[in-house]
């Protein structure tokens, strides 16, 4: 099963670890290395290597190289940002270069699952689902009023898939409020959207044909260069051409396809934020609820996260909800609870002359 | 006048910026310089560096000579600690070496005086008063219930000494509780005691003379080897055979002495540990009673003590009696109000192979 990895996205909310030149998918939050790699690692029963497209920033092209050094996954840099309907349709023509005639999945490359096997089951059974027409979409089971999520509804009708069971989707919502998402919750007919689709190329071009042709005649010039010496030169003119355009406003909202929503319990997160990642690592805790990573001395501390990135020692004494990120260059601590926040620090730096720590 | 600087302490409540090797008196915790360099400065009204003698640990000579480059003040190196009364006594008998015939000044190297005016006036009060004979202390004006200093209690008998008043001490009392503490603030008998003593050489002399013999032999035969080659052998032989006693215990407890106390307004503090070095700051302080040295960034946070010697960005959010002391080695993150215990760390790391943070 071809499997087109979507590795756009800034991360700024894991400063200063995540940097511009480093977002979240290239390091390793979670402790088992970069979440991309984790992302491809987790695919190998269904997708082997040369079955892994990952769609990137150009100046992200050598940090991928790196980490999946000796390994035979493709890539394709994207000469500049065009949101995820061209990152698909890119990705969809290179798998028909490749050979690919079947259901494709669309993954983004920074997020965490918990429970690999239910998430494989899902996408073998959204692609043979998918294979014969339609956009399939994973439903994640909500355990919370989450309202930094969309949600997807699902509709009465349905398809059995073995032990799954595929809905067709009634309507993609955006972020709710928490009034809504409780509502949401209780009825039992929502799931959250982690932008993870599986469909065939051939689905996907007809839509991008229908509904965004500036976007289908781009990708027809397109596959004609592959591995030819203009490929490049082209890519950059037809870029340059595009509009800003996600899949989820493009297509997704006037297709004429069938779309399933495929809801899948399988420990699924985004990993939105530094206190999101300590919830996540339960299981590191010490009994006072501390997370620490690195070297270091904690003395009556609880429910703190302590990320030691730097090489030194960081004793910490008498911290509560505390959040402590270390790196070589740059020294975050905040309250934990407010870790959303850190994109502000972000943004402050953004006016001050401290480019480098971006 | 001249002056003798007791540079001994190890400091550990400034840890990660103090350390065995270079402890609070030879750091620049106030922003002005270390601190020995501070106290000698302060004294240059009254005494000339000529009239200066540190008494140090012989680790720390190298520090004291890169602190002094160029200029002439003394410095004796004891060999091993021996606690004030051994150091007064050889501070004394090199002062006599020198030429010394007048009142000595003893002062530890790191306290903060925020009027040196005012302590200078006393100073030289307490120098006249001592020249007819007897040992004035400096009495610290109270403006708390303090239970971490000891403190002077004053006699009725008192003599004038222009605009102030010396009174003859009626005890010494040890460390109070907090209920004795208010008792003693509230009586307007009582003063701090800040280790800061006048007397003249031929006093100190006979009193340990008269107390402390072993001591006074001791000293006996260093005074015929100042200058000459054997000094250092004969000084760690001295030492070797020396007990540990404080001034304040072998000698101050039992003196035939007058002894006296002259209190002194002087914005007097011992600078015991982070959080008096934060108020002792407030004028440094942000509008949110933050206060913060290096490069720092802060959003949303208040009453935070943001110390950057690590020569990174420190970005803070959301934080509330929060200390931060960032060195390139070593990263404390404590609760503002629990910095006294920031001994505890240092106390764990001897238990680990840290030897080298310590």
């Amino acid at each position: 099963m071809f499997s087109i990895i979507m590795c756009g996205g800034s991360g700024t909310r894991f400063w200063p670890v995540s940097r511009r030149s480093k977002p979240k998918q290239f390091i390793d939050i979670t402790g088992n290395g970069p979440m991309v790699l984790e992302t491809c690692n987790r695919l190998s029963p269904v997708a082997g290597d040369e079955e892994i497209i990952l769609l990137l920033g150009r100046q992200h092209l050598s940090e991928a190289r790196d980490i999946f050094k000796g390994r035979k996954v493709h890539m394709l840099a994207e000469p500049v940002g065009r949101n995820t309907a061209a990152c698909m349709g890119l990705g969809v023509i290179y798998a028909q270069y490749l050979g690919c005639k079947e259901a494709v999945a669309f993954l983004p490359a920074d997020h965490f699952i918990g429970d690999p096997h239910s998430f494989l089951d899902a996408l073998r059974a959204a692609g043979k689902l998918a294979n014969s027409g339609g956009i399939v979409t994973l439903g994640i089971m909500p355990n919370r009023p989450e309202t930094g999520y969309g949600y997807i509804r699902r509709d009465q009708e349905h398809t059995d898939l073995g032990k799954l069971t595929a809905y067709r989707v009634s309507e993609f919502v955006e972020k709710p409020d928490i009034k809504k998402a409780l509502q949401y919750l209780a009825s039992g007919e929502y799931y959250w959207n982690g932008g993870i689709f599986v469909a065939t190329p051939e689905t996907i071009l007809k839509e991008i044909k229908e509904q965004l042709p500036d976007l289908y005649r781009g990708l027809k010039r397109l596959t004609k260069t592959f591995g030819k010496e203009q490929f490049e030169a082209e890519l950059r003119d037809v870029y340059d051409g595009l509009a800003d355009v996600s899949f989820d406003y493009g297509i997704m909202e006037n297709t004429s396809e069938k779309v399933y929503v495929l809801p899948c319990e399988c420990g699924w997160s985004d990993v939105g934020s530094w206190a999101s990642l300590y919830e996540l690592r339960s299981e590191g805790h010490d009994e006072d609820q501390n997370l620490a990573d690195g070297d270091t001395l904690l003395i009556d501390c609880e429910s703190s996260f302590i990320s030691g990135r730097g090489g030194r020692l960081i004793a910490c004494l008498g911290l509560k909800n505390c959040l402590v990120v270390d790196t070589p260059e740059a020294l975050l601590v905040a309250d934990l609870n407010r870790s959303q926040d850190v994109r502000k620090i972000v943004k402050e730096l953004k006016k001050t002359e401290k480019e480098n720590l971006l």
